[in-house]
Order: structure tokens, then sequence, then C-alpha cells
């Protein structure tokens, strides 16, 4: 039997996305809840990152996780095995989730006791990045076979974002990425951006990551430490 | 100096996007000249799979390549190196390309003389699927590092094409890519779905799909050996 459910999100046509997502982002604020938008490609790894995060921080955070895709289960599934609280939200083909998409995943999430909520957008580096979805926080994931040019060619998820993770470092021996040109294009396109080398696989990085997840959460939840 | 042009393709708001298609593909075949589509995820090798088919390719057919991206000329620098006519074109921010901008590329590209058209659209699995730009093939390109399930997630993609090219089969050891599952999986989404396993960095595979494409492009044109 699946341990969640699965809810299809439709977009409004004429709401004004910017005010839809001022209006959940001030609305989680007051919950206390921090709500983190995750965007990537498809493959660079988001379900398994988030996975090791799960696991690394569910002892300490009340985590809440919305999975967001065109079609499939498959990761509601393997979140669900981390024992947290997890709906698959269907797009019904759309490439990303706007803010009203979001706050119905939310409504059906049920986040009021929730620290944390993490959304796992649509694989696409284009589209989620044009879309505020009223989440606290904009957390990308670029893995390195990808490569290390993508900040020139896709600006604006660079821009949006407040960190970028660098997945899969395990395989560098394997591919032509360069570590010192991702920061320097990266950083052109967002000079905030702040970086995460990690592999969700082995583990490496994990942890600073999980700890700056956490000290965000805090922050933004207003339990200062 | 650059050896290609840059130009920004503007989406018609009021276009009947498959009535444009059509007219497009009835042109081109016309003029006896093959557009094929090529479609991926950023990062998954389009620009290197394309100068390997190039350099297979361009002594015996007439070959001029549009590459599309949001932004930067990263990819027509890299083609123009071939020796191929080549133009950038920009999408202003779209994610994706419609068949008529594909038809302004085409125009400036002055294709009539061409054998084979190779357009390189947005990285994007999600958004380029659903709209005809007009080619007489749909390719795309799954890389290992994806990952297998792909087409569970991603199904459009895997119905709209002609042919899949599963590339960086040279890095299969270090990635849990099951290759008899992505080949299952895709042919559920599309039982007619050519596969063609590659590397792009070491050239396997390339000659056999370098010769699939010539054989279609000379069939398209009216070329039957």
């Amino acid at each position: 039997m699946d341990k969640y459910r699965v809810i299809e999100v439709k977009q409004s046509i004429f709401a004004d996305n910017d005010q839809d997502a001022e209006r959940l982002r001030q609305q989680m604020k007051k919950e206390k809840t921090c709500l983190i938008n995750l965007m990537s490609s498809p493959g660079s790894g988001k379900t398994t990152t988030l996975t090791g995060l799960i696991n690394r921080l569910k002892d300490q955070l009340k985590i809440g996780v919305m999975e967001a895709d065109i079609d499939s289960d498959v990761d509601a599934g393997t979140i669900s095995k981390t024992g947290v609280k997890v709906i698959q939200l269907h797009t019904g083909g759309m490439c990303h989730l706007d803010a009203d998409m979001t706050r119905q995943g939310v409504m059906e999430l049920e986040t009021e006791d929730l620290d944390l909520v993490i959304l796992e957008n649509v694989g696409n580096l284009v589209c989620p990045a044009e879309f505020d979805t009223g989440a606290a926080m904009n957390i990308m994931i670029l893995s390195v076979p990808e490569g290390h040019d993508k900040p020139l060619k896709y600006p604006l998820i660079f821009q949006v974002c407040d960190a970028m993770i660098i997945n899969k470092i395990d395989v560098l021996p394997y591919f032509d990425f360069d570590m010192e040109k991702v920061e320097e294009f990266a950083h052109r396109r967002n000079p905030n951006l702040k970086l995460f080398p990690i592999s969700a696989k082995t583990g490496e990085g994990m942890d600073a990551l999980a700890s700056w997840i956490k000290e965000n959460a805090d922050a933004w939840n207003g339990n200062l430490t």
C-alpha cells in the first residue's frame, strides 16, 4: 500500500503569480514553516540528495516533502521510505509549479505542524526558474556530468537561487568538469550564490549542506540559536 | 572573428503551431532538405554528439546547424569549428522553439542548398517535446548519468521522437544505469523508438548513428540508394 497521496494540481490562468507567491510566503512565515523549492535538470540527483538530507535532519526538524512530476509516482515512493510526510503532485503536463499550484500542495500536505517543507520541482533548468513558488529559499542542483558551462547557457536559475548544490563529485575523475570555472560562471550570474559540492551517493559534503539548511530553516522559523 | 551570426527569434502568439509546422515540413521536403530536431536535457552531450556526427557526414551531405539557446553563443562557437554553416538562435528566455521560430532560423540559415539541417533545441526534456518544429525527424539524447527511469517521468519526449541516443556509455561502470530497463521503459512509451547507445567522447557507436541519419536524410530528400 502506498504511503503517499497523489494530487493533480491545476494552473490558475488568471493568477498574479508574484502576489500569490508573496501571500503563500507570508502564510508559511506565520506558521513557522520553512518552504524550500528544489530545482534541477532531470537526473541531477534531486531525490537522492533529498533522501540524504532528510535522514540527516529528520530527528531535528519535522519535515514534509512535495514531489512534483508530470507523471509517475517514482519519487514519492522513494521519499516515503524515509518516514517523513510526502505527497506527489502531478502537474498535468506542466513544466513547472507556480505559486498557486504550490499552495494547493501545501494545503493537501497540511504543513502547520512542520518545520521544513521541501518542494521537489519538475526536472527542468529553464521554466521553474521563471515562477516564484512562494518558497523561503530556492536551491538548485547542478551535477558534474552536466558540465561547468551551464551558468552561461541557463542564466536565470542561477540568478534566482540562494544555493547551488554541485552533485556527483564522486565521478569528477571521469568528466571534464572544472570546479573553478563553474564557480566563476555561477558567481558571474549571482555573486551571493552559496556553493555546496557534494556526492549524494557517497555522502561527501552532505553534513555541511544539512547544517546550512537547518540554520536557515531555524532563522526563517524564528528559532534563533 | 566569429564565424556565425546570432538571431533573436520571436514567438508568434497567434500562430497555429501545428499548421506552421506542417507548412515548414512541406517546404523543406520540396527543397530536399532534411531537418532534424535534436532535443535533450542540459548537459547530455548534444553539442559533442553533433560535432561527431558532422565530422562523419560532412563529406557526404551538405550540412547546416541551428543552435538554439536562451543566452550565450557557446555552442555555435564549438560547431563553427567543424566548418559547416551554423547560426545561433536566441529564444529570449523561451524554453523551446516552435515552428515559426524554427522557420525564422531556416530563413536566416538559407537552407536551399543544404541536404541536412540540424536544430539543436534548448536543453529541456519537457517543453520542446510539446511543440512540433516542422522537422522531418525528432531525435533525443538521454545520457547515462541522468538515469534509466526518465521515460517514466518525462513521457512525452519519448513518444514524439523517432530515435533515442543513449550517450556517455563510457561512464556506465560508474553509474547505476540499467540498459535493459531504459529500453523497456522507453519502448513502453514508444514501441517504434530506435535506440543508439553511444559515447560521443570515445566515438563508440557513432558510425552506426551517422549511417542511420544518412539513410533517413537520403530517403527524405528522395535520393534513394
